[in-house]
Order: structure tokens, then sequence, then C-alpha cells
């Protein structure tokens, strides 16, 4: 049983983190290409966001393999 | 029963923080590009968004680590 | 049982909050860009509406943490 | 089963506060920004379109936590 | 089976309750900041709205606390 | 069972009688605001699209209560 | 059985009856708004919409109806 | 089991003939607005069209209804 | 067995006839609306067309009724 | 438990056909009420993609009805 | 078992084949009724098109004929 | 079990690879149709494109194929 | 079971890799029809995306036919 | 159960990577297309954000193989 809670926490965990940083790192991009002056302040924000979105889903993992090596 | 448990409450607590972070920061990223004269406030803003956000998903880890160590 | 309807109220509550904290906060950003001058009456106006949003989801933790406890 | 019905009714709760309010607050902020003169009125409104939305869920989170107290 | 069934009857309310006056209250907030000197005339049409969607909710909830107090 | 039976018709009818009355006083606010000289014409026009939306959602609850005490 | 197979034809039924008469009488109010001179043949033919959209949901309500008294 | 068929049939014609009548009336009244002197064509349109989707629902509640009357 | 299984197709064919036609019919007004010169050859090529989606669903609904004898 | 397998065919089947089918023919008549001169043309290749689409749930129904009499 | 195995390989198959072919043939005829004199070669790479995305598809029907005749 | 577990394996590959080749096929369209001169560049870019997205189904499907023998 | 853990496996790498190229490709095709001098720059960034994109997914077919040869 | 375990985790993380990566990199090009002076920024940016991306669903995948030889 605790071998598909771990999975159900990699799940979460990895679509999270994929979908906040997508979201996060596309939309640095875009702005970067608008206006090029600002990049280095834009990546240093994306930076701060990806840490803040990536903390959560992170935990998540730690968890998973908390419950992969109490199962074993 | 509540290793399932845990694993539901990570993986609510990610996608949540992932969804609410991900939108707040790249909105912050477009004010930014948009208004860079702002970005300071904009950016102050953003950490206390992203503290509001994250507030109840954290609890959610923890709710999560504790029914990990309740049940071992 | 208690466990799994603990994960449930957290699930819950975490998407709760994320999506309605996300949504106003991410907003009072993108007005605050478009009218600078009006940014303090705007930010108290998002602390009142995130208290609003997260008064629920609070409620929900508690009962939660309730429901870990009487498992116990 | 008491308890999976409380926190399904947190559940139901937490996303309907957060999803009305998120949207009536968001609203608001937008509104006040275009006309900063009604921003007196536009508030007032939002308290009693709050309070109109929030009565349900609170009932949902009194019947919760019924059903919690019912069941121990 | 019966506290299911209440919180199945507590989950559908709140979200119809506050999707409807959600919806109605938002546009409200919108007409009244295009045209000011109707707010009056809006504001009642919006208590008619939100007395008429809330009224099966309402009943909802009614039902939800008659199958508590049935089952207990 | 009748007990689950009574909660999902008062799930459909609660969910459907808000969002049709939704949309339709919602539509109507948006064009009370656009066309104030008719604002008596659209309401005579909402109560009538009310009355046709709430008919079958109020069978629905009829349904959902005699389900109730068929069951007591 | 048949209770819930009478609740499912019930959500069915009144579900189907709201998205329809809402997207046909917020239709309505819109054209009659744009074109005030046509609200009558706009009214009329709404009648006839509402007639054929609600035909078949009635037609779920009695058997619902049906449903229930058969199994009581 | 024929109970449970039968509503579900009824479910699936309800929501199938509201949608698609939904769609072809609002759609009408739409053209109806826009080009008042061909609304007699377009309603015999729409009534052909009504015709065409509702053969099948139709059908459908026959379907439910032998089904009631073979398992009573 | 084959009574749900007959109203799984029922189900299926009345969705799949009502979004086909209602997608077809609509835009045939339309262009009608747009086009009035070319009423006649768009109404010819309407159906034609709703033949062409209608002739699937309908054969969905004799595999049903053929399940319902079988059965019976 | 072929009668099941028969409707899932017949399910997907007619809603696939209508799907494809809504889309091509719908598509068609846009771009006839456009282009009226070139109306042969694209009629010509509305049967070429209406035989291309229909030719997968056509051995979809021939599947199911294979299934009913393999049954039987 | 393998009955139900043939069914969902045809479901599958024959959503997959309408939906790409009927995104392909719509745009195909979309783009012939705006640049006429390329219909030859639009109409050659449609076929192409439609080529490759029937190619899985029949694969998977004649799986599906493969799974019935080995179950019969 | 290993018949559904093709039939599974065959659903997969047969939505990704007409979805994907759907999307690549239909862009390729659309963009020889604004800019004819590229027309052969287009065409070669697309059956790389199309190479590389049915790699992966393709071997969904030879696995789902040697599910299907393993279990005969 | 393993064959059904494989088959999901393997429908997960093949809508994640079609998902995947076919949004980098289409979107490549349309940047090359709008800027056709830079088409050798965007096809080696296409070849490098599309590469990062089938990495986890090739992984995962690894990991499904692990699983069918494991389980044979 | 660990296999199926193995392969929610092999599931999840491929649809993350590759819709992470489809947005960041579909973006990137679409970019490039419009600033082409800024193509090597892009690019290195692009780069960093893969790699953000990927490492959860990395992760994910070395807990899936990590379950799948836990449990040979």
């Amino acid at each position: 049983m605790n071998y598909i809670a771990a999975s159900i926490a990699v799940f979460g965990s990895a679509i999270a983190a994929a979908y906040g940083n997508g979201k996060v790192i596309s939309k640095t991009l875009e702005c970067m290409a608008r206006q090029p002056e600002m990049s280095g302040e834009l990546r240093s924000t994306m930076f701060i966001g990806a840490g803040l979105i990536e903390a959560v889903p992170i935990l998540g993992i730690v968890v998973a393999l908390l419950l992969v090596f109490l199962g074993s």
C-alpha cells in the first residue's frame, strides 16, 4: 500500500513542479524578448519564483522516498 | 491506509502551491516588464502573496508528515 | 478511515486557498501596475480579500487536524 | 463513515467559498482600478456579496463539525 | 449512509450557491463601474437574483440537516 | 440507499438552478447597464426565464423530499 | 436500486433543462437589448424554444416519478 | 438493473436534447436579431433542425420507458 | 447486463447525434443569415451532412434495441 | 460481458463519427458561404473527408455487431 | 475479458481517427477557400496526413479484431 | 488481464498519434497556404515531425502486440 | 498485474511524447513560415527540444518493456 | 502492487516533463522568431528552465526504477 502512496506523491509533485515552472519560465522568456534591457532582473525573479514553486514538490519527493524505504 | 492519506495530502499541497505561485509569479514578471519603475513594490507584494498562498499547503505537508510518522 | 478523511479535507483546503488567493493577488498585481497611485488602497483590499478567502480553508485545516488526533 | 462525510462537506465548502470570493474580490479590484472614485460603493457591494456567498459554505462547515462530533 | 448523503447535498449546495452568486455579483460590480448612475437599480436586481439563486441551495442545506438528524 | 438518491437529486437540482439562474441574471444585468431604458421589459423577461429554469429543479427537490420521507 | 435510478434521471433532467433554457433565455435577453423593436418576435421564439427544450427533461421527471412509485 | 439502465438512457437523452436544441435555438435568435427580414426562413430551418436533433433522444426515451415496463 | 449495455449505447448515440447535428445546423443558420442568396445550397448540404452524422447513431439505436429484445 | 463491450464500441463510434463529421461539415458550410464559387470543389473534398472519418467508426460498428451475435 | 479489451481498443481508435482526420480535413477546407489556386497541393498533403494519422488507429482495429477471434 | 493491458496501450497510442499528427499536419497546411513558396521546406519538416511523434506510439503498438501474443 | 502496469506506462509515455512534440513542432512550423531566414536555427532548436521532451517518455517505454519481460 | 506504483510514477513524470518542456521550448521558438538578435540569451535561459523542470520528473523515474527492482 505504501508503494502506491509513494507513487501518488511522485505523480502530484512531478506535475505540480512542471506546471508551475513551465508557466513561470515561459512567461520570463516572453518578457525577456519584449524588454531585453530587463533580462537580468527578470531572470533573478525567475530563480526566486522557481525556488518558491519547487519547495513543496521537493518536500513531496522526500515524503515519497520516505514511504518507499519505510515499506521495504 | 494512512500512507495513502499522507500521499493524497502531499498531492493536493504540491499542486495547490505550484498553481497559486505559478500564477502570481508569472503575473509579477509580466507587470515588471510593463512597468519597470515599479519592480520593487511588485516584488514585495509578490513575496506577501507567495507567503499567503503557501501557508495552507505547508500546513498540508505538516499533516502529511504527521500521518507518516503516526503510521510507522 | 479518518486519516483518509483528514487528507481529503487538507486536499480541498489547500487547492481552495491557492486558487482563491492566486486569483486575487495576481489581479492586485495587474491593477497595481496599471494604476500605481492606487497601490495602497488596492493592497488593503487585497488583505481583506485574502482574509475572507482563507477563513473557510483554515477551518478546513482545523477539521483535518481534529480528525487526525481523534483517530490516533 | 461520518468522518469521510465531514471531509467531503469541508472539501466542497472550501472550494466553493474560495471560488466565489476569488471571483468577486478580483472583479472588485479590477473595477476599483478602473473607477477610483467609486471605490467606496464597490467595496460595500463586495462585502454584501462576500456575505451572500459565504453563507452556504459556513453552513457546510457547521454540518461538518456536527458530523465530527456526532461520530466521536 | 445518510451522513454521506448529507455531505453530498452540502457539497452541491455550497458549490452551486458560490458559483451562481459569484457570477451575478461580479457582473453587478462590473456594470456598476461602467454605469455609476444605475447602481441603485442594479443592486436591487442583484438582490432579487441572489434570492432566486440561493432558494434551491438553501433547500439543499435543509435536506442535509434533515438527513443528519434522521440518522443520529 | 434512498438517502443517497435524495442527495444526488439535491446536488443536481442545486447546481442546475444556480447555473441557469446565474447565467440569465448576469446577462440581464449586463443588458440593463447597456440599455437602461429597457430595464422594465428585461426584468419581466428575466422573471419568466427564472420561472422556466427553476421549474425542473424544484420538481427535483420535491422528488428528493419524497425520497427522504419514504425512507424514514 | 430504483431510488438511485430516479435520482440519476432527476439529476440529468434538471441540469439539461437549466443548461438549455439558460442558454436560450440569456441569448434572448441579449438580442432584445440589441434590437428592442423585435422583442415581441424574439420572445415568442423563446417560448417555442423553451417548450422544445423542456419536452425531454419533463419526460425524464415523469420517468423518475414512475420509478419512485414503482419502488415504494 | 434495468431501472438504472432506464435512468442512464433518460440522462443521456435529456442532456443531448437540451444541448442540441439550446445551441440551435440560441443561434436562431441571434441570426433573427441580425437579419430581421429572414426570420421566417430561419424559423422554418430551426424547426427542421430541432426535429432532426430530437429524433434520437426521443428514441432514447422510448427505450427507457420500454426498460421500465419490462422490469416491472 | 444487456439492459445496461443498451442504455450505454443509447446514451452515446443521443449525445453524438445532438452534438453533431447541433453544430452543423447552427452553422447553417449562421451562414444563411450572412449569405441569404445561398440558402438553398446551404440547406441541401445541411441535409447531406445531417444524414452522414446520423448514420452511425441510428445504427447505435438499432444495436440498443437489439440488445433489449435479446435480453427479454 | 460482450454486451457491455458491444455498447462501449457503439458509444465510441457514434461520438467519433459525430464529432469528426460535425467539424468537417460545419467548416464546409462556413467556407461555402465565404467562397460561393468554390462550392463544388469544397463539397467533393467534404465527401472524401467524411469517407476517411467514417471508415474507422463503421469498422467499430461492425466489431460491435460481431460481439452481439457471438454472445447470443 | 478480451471482449471488453477489444471494445476499448475500438473506442480509442475510432475517437483518435475522427479527431485527427476532423482537424486536418477541416483545416484543409479552410485553407482551400482562402487560397483556391493551391487546392491541388493542399489536397495531396491532406491525403499524406490522413494516411499518417490513420496508420495507428487501423493497427488498433487490427488488434481489436485479433482479440475478438482469439476469444471466440 | 494482459488483453486489457494490450487494449489500454492501443488506446493511448492511437489517441497520442492522432493528436500529435493532427496538430502538426493542420499547422503545416495553414503555413503552406500562407507561404506557398516555402511548401517544400515545410513538408520536409512535417515528415521529420511526424516521425518524431509516431516513434513512441509505434513502440506502444509493439508492446500491445507483444502482450497479445504472450497471453495467447 | 505487471502487464497492466506496463500498459499504463506506455499510455502515459505515448500521450506525453505526442503532446510535447506536437506543440513544439507545430510552433516551429509557424515560426518558420513567419521568419523564413531563421529556419536553420529554429530547426536545430527544435531537435534539441524534441530530444529533451522525448528523454522521459523513452525511459517510460524502457520501464514498460522491463515490466513485460519481468512478468513473462 | 509496486509494479502498478512504478507505472503511476512513470505516467506522471512523462506527462509532467513533456508538458513543462513543451511549453517552455515552444515559447522559446516563438520569442526567437520575434527577436532573432536575442536567440543566444533565450536559448541559455531555455536550458536552465528545462533543467529546473526535468529535475522532479527525473527523480520520479528514479523512484519508479527503485520500485521495479524492489519488487523483482
